[in-house]
């Protein structure tokens, strides 16, 4: 009986769980999620290791960017029978991925870590190139809002409004239904400018689809004057998608940093 | 007399002389000179203008960047008989050309004007993404050197040896014949690393033919370890293009700015 405990056991000893930094252009894809309408990240990732292992292997990722969002460390979890160490699962997997996505680093970590389950914060940057004439190196990676200059302090001055616990029901996308709108952001702020580009930072626990997105789009109402600074914590408290901007378009959303427990 | 002289007159008292400011993507382009292989920037400027114009306009450049180089301020000159302000002409322009190419800017200046022959001098960055693994976001924006680390203060102190008038015979293109390889390099250094990202900076009168990605790739030589500091004067004088480094690849050159008496 042991021995055929021990033999069964033996297999589960091999089976390695990692933790992948993914860095992606988001042009192209049709987001981070398989779908069938397109390359998605986790769908060429799981192809790829599927292969690599010779079964089905599933990805779980932090944040389900959607289609044309960028991120510069992505976070993913999955777990391999094949023996191999990390920096050969970085170099097998860069070696089949286009190079619009990039796995930077990967790590050896504990059976039960999953990416999205065990994240406490994540950092997404919102880019606004405000100039009449678009930079052709911010193509695709900035949203172009033409002069006249946003009034950056008013525009960082209404995003620390939305700093906190609140429910975030008016930033929601249509049709959407999270269990519960109400989400908490640790940070919230409007970088100072470098030159006519404008970036949008925000931190915090979890967010809602099109959340950072819409509250870009409901900032430079501010910035544009067409709105007071104030008028941000009304659409808050309105609850009501229709008070809000617009989603602000996918190519200037970066996810930037995911965090976890040490 | 005096009327037809005064009628002849009238015809060129409507010309107007533009400089431009273009920043450009590079890849994709054969460069910015006409050539007959391959969409240009030069060319694509002047088939606009000249259909604007209704005649054959010639656009001069301050710099003949090589395919894939990029440019922030590239600087043009050209004449136009129609009646048109600096504005429009941007956005006529703008209207016709590629996303990877936008006129930043057009002012109105003296007939004289010639961007190339007019120039004092000239800005370019080289650069380098050193890191085992590329960022997706400088694909055909940077050269990249994989690990190990490059000794950027090695690197520094070599690109310091390189300011000053020299003979740049070393540095320049095979088959290139410039009536003399003698150049002045006002700056010539490596900027402080940010991140993997290594940028040279170089600022001078003029330029030979693949002079700045030949330096660049010189310099790497020294960061890599494989050839002292001291190493860069002996190439220099030299004169020999085959003691110099390999030319670095043209998507890492960007052309940063040109200047001009005031």
């Amino acid at each position: 009986v042991r021995a055929g405990s021990s033999g069964g056991q033996a297999g589960l000893t091999h089976l390695k769980t990692f933790k992948l930094t993914i860095a992606y252009d988001g042009a192209g894809f049709v987001g981070w999620q398989r779908q069938t309408n397109g390359p998605s990240i986790q769908g060429l990732l799981e192809e790829i290791l599927s292969e690599l292992d010779n079964r089905d292997v599933a990805v779980a990722g932090a944040s389900r960017t959607d289609a044309g969002v960028h991120a510069l460390k992505q976070v993913a979890s999955l777990t391999l029978e094949r023996t191999i160490d990390a920096a050969a699962l970085v170099r097998a997997l860069n070696a089949k991925l286009p190079e619009a996505i990039r796995v930077v680093d990967a790590a050896e970590v504990a059976a039960a870590f999953h990416a999205r389950f065990d994240s406490r914060a994540k950092t997404y940057r919102y880019r606004i190139w405000n100039a009449e004439v678009m930079s052709p190196f911010e193509r695709g990676r900035a949203w172009h809002v033409p002069a006249p200059r946003l009034d950056v302090e008013a525009m960082d001055q209404a995003a620390r409004l939305f700093e906190g616990h609140h429910d975030f029901a008016a930033f929601q996308a249509v049709g959407a239904s999270a269990q519960s709108t109400e989400r908490e952001l640790f940070s919230s702020r409007v970088l100072a400018p470098a030159g006519p580009l404008i970036t949008y930072e925000v931190r915090g626990a979890g967010f809602l689809r099109h959340m950072v997105r819409t509250l870009a789009g409901t900032l430079v109402e501010v910035g544009r004057g067409r709105q007071t600074t104030a008028w941000a914590s009304e659409v808050v408290a309105s609850r009501d998608r229709s008070k809000a901007g617009r989603t602000a378009p996918a190519e200037g959303l970066f996810l930037v940093e995911i965090e976890y427990q040490p």
